[in-house]
């Protein structure tokens, strides 16, 4: 299988929204249709296909539409449920085990991890939090391979040498810190203030 | 001035947290005291440097850390807050409007909207939840200029359409679609669901 860049990886949600929206409403979408659809070009829509799905589109007919969503969702590893915890309940962490779409994207919360003795042992959307502390006997009964980290900044380097410890397989890291992981463990960052920051900048310069 | 690129701009939040971290201990930081702490390559960060700050580096000396501070959160604009609005108050939205940090970034929330009666006219960590259909007069009223777009997928373009023509200058949107926007507005995506996509198939990847 050849690499695939980030950039490409991040168009399949992209495309399998758009698919699971006109599943009713046509049994075929041609690489064009995607295309106009979503605003990517006819060449860059066929080769994340072809990606994909083995299958041949028909000549001026194009792929059925459920066969595309089930070869995107497998590829994405969405049609197994991987189970994931969160680790700091603050605002963040709420939202996320609030959250009820996750399981669309093959993803299932099964616990949630603090120090506050409030939270500890309290329920959120029928998820227990538990301490933070008895983090490894938790997560080796539960089996969990990603953790969701949402902790204040400067604990989350010594938090992530604990997750990894317990077996952690992949961070989904909203801390906006660099990480240092062993190269067994994936990383994805999502750093707001990043994201905000540019912004911020591009609004100010208008103004300019 | 140069054009500077995202990747560029996103390191700038982690320079000013890092920096921030150490004002109480240094009054001066190199290049390479900076580079190593992140992980990042020295000439990176001396061009980095450069693009903010008009002040030379003494040699052997570095930067005094409360002044390059002040340097870049001028260059990201958080040396002025901007007023900003949420638009749909579920989970996320409500994680935005409880978060006490965004000042740090510039950023004042002045105002939630959304069209449950069950929130209009409540307040979240102090700030008003306005009706969406109120949302013309409100932010005429409130001078907003940046709107955070938490609303279902099938309305955002039309909620976006109705922010444009009250005003806002900036959208940053967390609704995963592509949306259409006049030219003078900026946008930035922030996409959980293909960041989530990124991390499933890198995690699903190494089990092969």
């Amino acid at each position: 299988m050849s690499k695939i860049s980030n950039r490409q990886l991040e168009r399949y949600p992209i495309y399998l929204k758009y698919l699971l929206s006109v599943r009713n409403e046509y049994n075929n979408v041609s690489a064009p249709m995607i295309a106009s659809a979503l605003g990517l070009s006819i060449e860059q829509v066929r080769k994340d296909i072809q990606i994909v799905s083995v299958r041949e589109g028909k000549p001026n007919q194009g792929r059925n539409v459920n066969e595309l969503i089930n070869d995107i969702q497998r590829f994405l590893g969405y049609d197994s449920l991987d189970d994931a915890v969160v680790i700091g309940v603050g605002h963040l962490g709420k939202a996320f085990l609030n959250y009820k779409g996750f399981k669309e994207f093959g993803l299932s919360i099964v616990a949630g991890f603090d120090i506050d003795t409030n939270l500890i042992n309290t329920k959120i959307n029928n998820i227990v939090i538990y301490d933070l502390y008895s983090l490894n006997s938790v997560i080796s009964q539960l089996h969990a391979k990603i953790a969701i980290l949402c902790v204040p900044s400067d604990v989350a380097q010594q938090v992530t040498n604990r997750l990894v410890n317990c077996g952690i397989k992949a961070i989904w890291n909203f801390v906006p810190v660099h990480l240092d992981v062993p190269e067994d463990v994936v990383i994805e960052n999502v750093n707001l203030a990043s994201s905000l920051a540019i912004l911020s900048h591009r609004l100010n310069k208008k103004g300019d």
